[in-house]
């Protein structure tokens, strides 16, 4: 008998008859002995239909209120589940995040968990019920409602399962695992069985969309083990794990990869203390968000300046930065706003030489030209050109091995 | 300045544009300098939708989901309306019935209010803001969610009103205020400036819709001033309240009448002590609501009773009552479907006399044939056929002059 957490998100439960599948689902892991807690999204299309409400009242909505609005959505689905489960006899019972209760900070639409209180969700298990609690909801300390923000039912499922010592916690999703690389560019690619929470956050953060990047932070911190499947078919999916030793032998566990970005270089700037600093302000300043950014040393006392932006900031970042550069007395800001980024992720490459020099010789194998590189302990990226994106992940799926099982 | 409650049902706050509406009602008392708490109801036709949903995955629904369910519909409500104040700059905030908090026994789906937490409310008010509670709504002993039954917003908001010692709750709805009679029956109905708590539950039990009874029993027991009026116009509506005097004038305050009874009587029945409980047990075993009960004591040692039920419970009334006819060697059973019930009600009649005869006389000129008579201290009703309904309302509405102002 194991204690499991499972989440369910929108489109999982985004009809009468998916909440019916869930609550099967759900009772044949009852009928196997498991003591089950279940986490709901809203009903797909639920939150941007509240939210458009809230618009037509106020262009800016009360973040307090928004959060009243919205929480109703994850309500509607644990009711409407826990019936599901009764309609089919097994006892459930549900809960609203501030019943459990998940006690959060008080930062409205963006709220972050403190504490949760796991008494009366055990004495649920050990009564033989299944516990249904809201997603992305929680309680501040004056009795508000919250929410985690988008996404933030992944986080409470986390949350519960870290609270709980779950022994796994499964995030049901429409796709049946994580994967070597997007398999609508390679079709070779591989669903992964294990990998660890690092390479996780490096592919999410890195394009992989599968889950969001906060809970593999969260459950990496509290060591939970999570399983990404799908709600649609059977299959064990993907076991995200600190358990280095097995998938050690693969060097790389995934190519990654995000489309639209742009870059934007300013030439021939003084060097000098704290430039960055001044370059960077001014985008900063109007919201746009810088992912790479390089600086090369220059030796006639000036330096160039590089970072890249997502695409649809590049007008915006180019006319900050045309400023910067007169304000600077710098020689001039060149962009280019078809580049795409491309990564190789592994715990693997740590202890291995030689990874990246393979990934850059692949590439110029292939006449692909390198514009930036960036590294971390275990990713690389590069900057190409747009055209080359679905060439350079197979050339890199391929180099690497990873349309074959690791040995 | 006085203090407020409002209330506001679910046709007053059925689109966007009329809770904007709702909350320019509210801001213009705001900037009259009074304190008010505002009470709402589901988003017309938003309780049917869930519980539709409710039915798709549970035939019969659990109570305790389905009240987690319904209770989302007027949450929605205060989030959006807090909205729309604060987009017209007036300070507000929004509480569920779980928030302020509103204590209920467990009874869910009919919960009763067993106390009230002012503090927060109060702390508000004092702050300047505008209080929004979910009506309808409240949290039982261990944090379940609870609801008061359908219409139960109504008593959501006369029970903060009597635990802020309000100085009036007002009833918003679609109609100005209670009349004299249904306008649609005789149009020279009058709108009442005052009537009493007593007289406002004898109109509501004989079919009057304007007020849930329950609001006003309540109402009436804690001495709260009650005022229905208008959202869509403008108007001081009707005041219910204990101030007898004023109105002791009038004899009469109404004419209250119920469509869709019917009656059966049981003929040549034994007269022996328990006989009315034999002949009313089976009908109360298969659920059927009996109005009104008249027994006429007999000579020869049998006696005739009758009782009223509504009309859709004819057939199954009648069948359960020629069971008992047989078993109780009774003469025969006998009814009648096409009937009505015509009610005068007045706390005036309490001290006048001849009122009955009055009436009675007014009705028999007019050739309409009573069926059957039931008096209480301050109503009389009588049943007569359907054709004369009209009739009677019309020709006792004017006996008692409740078109003319009492002077």
């Amino acid at each position: 008998m194991a204690l499991y957490v499972y989440k369910f998100g929108g489109t999982s439960v985004g009809s009468v008859e998916r909440i019916k599948s869930v609550a099967e689902k759900v009772k044949a892991a009852y009928d196997a002995g498991h003591q089950l807690v279940v986490v709901v999204s809203a009903m797909s299309g639920e939150t941007n239909r509240l939210i458009g409400l809230a618009k037509e009242m106020q262009p800016q909505p009360t973040e307090r209120e928004l959060d009243v609005l919205v929480s109703t959505g994850e309500q509607v689905t644990v009711a409407l589940l826990s019936m599901a489960l009764h309609a089919i006899d097994c006892a459930a019972c549900s809960y609203t995040g501030g019943q459990v209760k998940i006690l959060t900070d008080s930062s409205h639409t963006k709220a972050r968990i403190l504490h949760i209180e796991d008494q009366r969700m055990r004495s649920d298990l050990n009564n033989g019920k299944v516990v249904v609690v809201a997603g992305f909801q929680g309680i501040d300390e004056d009795g508000n409602i919250t929410t985690l923000g988008r996404g933030g039912s992944d986080t409470t499922a986390v949350a519960l399962a870290a609270a709980l010592k779950a022994d796994e916690c499964h995030i049901y999703t429409d796709v049946d695992g994580v994967y070597t690389t997007d398999p609508r560019v390679e079709p070779k690619a591989r669903k992964l069985d294990k990998i660890t929470f690092e390479e996780m956050l490096e592919m999410a953060s890195q394009g992989s969309k599968v889950l969001q990047i906060r809970s593999v932070e969260f459950a990496g911190k509290y060591n939970v083990p999570l399983r990404v499947l799908s709600s649609f078919t059977e299959g064990a999916g993907t076991l995200i794990t600190y358990e280095e030793s097995e998938v050690e032998s693969a060097l790389i566990s995934g190519i990654a990869f995000n489309r639209d970005e742009a870059k934007l270089t300013i030439n021939g700037v003084p060097d000098r203390p704290g430039i960055a600093s001044k370059i960077l302000s001014p985008i900063a300043d109007a919201n746009i968000e810088v992912d790479m950014i390089i600086q090369n040393i220059a030796d006639d006392a000036t330096t160039d300046f590089t970072f890249t932006v997502h695409r649809n900031d590049y007008q915006r970042a180019k006319a900050a930065l045309e400023k910067t550069c007169a304000e600077l007395d710098a020689k001039k800001v060149t962009g280019d706003d078809g580049i795409v980024k491309v990564s190789v992720v592994g715990v693997g490459m740590r202890s291995h030489a030689g990874i990246a020099n393979t990934m850059f010789k692949a590439l110029a194998d292939e006449g692909i030209n390198i514009k930036m590189i960036s590294t971390s302990e275990i990713k690389i990226s590069v900057v190409v050109e747009e055209k080359y994106l679905e060439l350079a992940v197979r050339t890199l799926h391929s180099i690497f091995k990873l349309d074959q099982e690791s040995p």
